[in-house]
């Protein structure tokens, strides 16, 4: 039996995220493992290295599943994206070692938020970026990026209910990037909890915007409170770019 | 009665084109002379600097109207902006002279056209470069570059029908940029025939995939018959970026 890495490339607009449901049309799981299922004539379950929210992209999303199939990796990977709409694409296909995991073997991963910082919209980045057109201090975004980086206990900082699993995380990298009209976030860390990235996203904009003093950050990590933290900012600006492993 | 010069970005993907039809609800043209009419009160007729065709984008069309609105240009720009499907974006309003005509005045255009060269599609420029994974002779593409440049009658590069009107034009720039798996080709000049870009275009590509000899363009320029010339590349590659005027 063949286990499969595959690297996917997805729009997250018309899914609901990448977690199967029920109705397993409207999830980039779903689709998948409807293509794979044709394909080889096996029941296939895929791993993904993590969920996606609905509306969310991916330039690098990673699973794996077990095959019996004889067809090559890139014979897979043709096939998939012969079958796949074209808002899904296996970038690649690959033969892993037989114990690989997406989801327990991922070491880190890369997000990438994506703002419109220009008070007339963008039509080509309507659907992959967050318009906002209000004025920023960059420099106090940067300084609140400083605050965010390292080793901490992000709870306040996301949309978990009461868990008794470690909430606490590295942020190995969290950096601003000015790029003509567009600001672009990047956030690389261990691991990230449920809305972790969009939360700490509108929180940044607040601050930049001046609707909240830079202190909050200090008073969110000291209080675990997501209340006081800045409103979660929309998915369709959100991509998931890679996920590392060792 | 002011005449207001607008500069607009759209996503060509829903509509038949720049210029009005009967149903204006297809067209661009039509999408904006709505807005103006219902924001005035006038019936508003906009005059743009050309057509461009169904499914073509644009980053910088031009076009002007008269009106005696009371409104300042940027108001008139937000209005448009609040009215407008989120595909069409009017990036600028601004008082021009009483003269000024967006077709008559313009002394050229750019444009730009994009190519996904690699064999797995892209989930992001599915709808805004053509996908070619055909191993491509870009060495030779820049040859037929320097020979296309210049002024010539490019009639045989051009879906006109037999015309008294004269067919020659000056190509000042025509040029091949390779970023990352896309080519982004660029052309700047005094006008340009109908599907003119996307004739060439096609024909550049089918000389770098080996499809046809390098000599072809001479021979088109000798006998100005359109069958000699690569198919027309599809639509949804083309970006009119600026209409150029003194």
């Amino acid at each position: 039996m063949k286990n499969i890495k595959l690297t996917i490339e997805y729009d997250g607009k018309r899914y609901l995220g990448w977690q199967r449901l029920g109705d397993s049309d409207k999830t980039i799981q779903g689709k998948i493992e409807g293509v794979l299922t044709q394909m080889t004539g096996e029941s296939i379950e895929i791993i993904g290295s993590g969920r996606t929210d609905t509306g969310t992209h991916a330039r690098g999303q990673v699973a794996n599943f077990k095959t019996n199939a004889k067809m090559t990796p890139d014979e897979m990977r043709d096939f998939l994206n012969r079958h796949l709409p074209r808002d899904i694409v296996v970038k690649k296909a690959e033969e892993a070692a037989a114990r690989f995991h997406a989801r327990y073997n991922a070491v880190g991963k890369q997000y990438s938020y994506y703002i419109w910082n220009e008070t007339v919209p963008s039509v080509f980045a309507r659907n992959y970026s967050y318009h906002y057109p209000q004025k920023l201090d960059i420099a106090k975004m940067d300084e609140a990026c400083q605050k965010l980086t390292g080793t901490h206990n992000f709870s306040g900082f996301s949309a978990l209910r009461k868990t008794k699993k470690s909430t606490v995380r590295t942020l190995d990298k969290l950096s601003i990037q000015k790029e003509g009209g567009m600001l672009h976030l990047t956030f690389a860390g261990d691991g990230f909890l449920h809305k972790m990235v969009r939360i700490i996203t509108g929180t940044l904009l607040e601050i930049g915007a001046g609707e909240l003093e830079l202190a909050v950050i200090d008073e969110i990590f000291a209080s675990n409170v997501r209340k006081y933290a800045g409103d979660t900012a929309p998915s369709h600006g959100l991509f998931l770019d890679e996920v590392f492993y060792h």
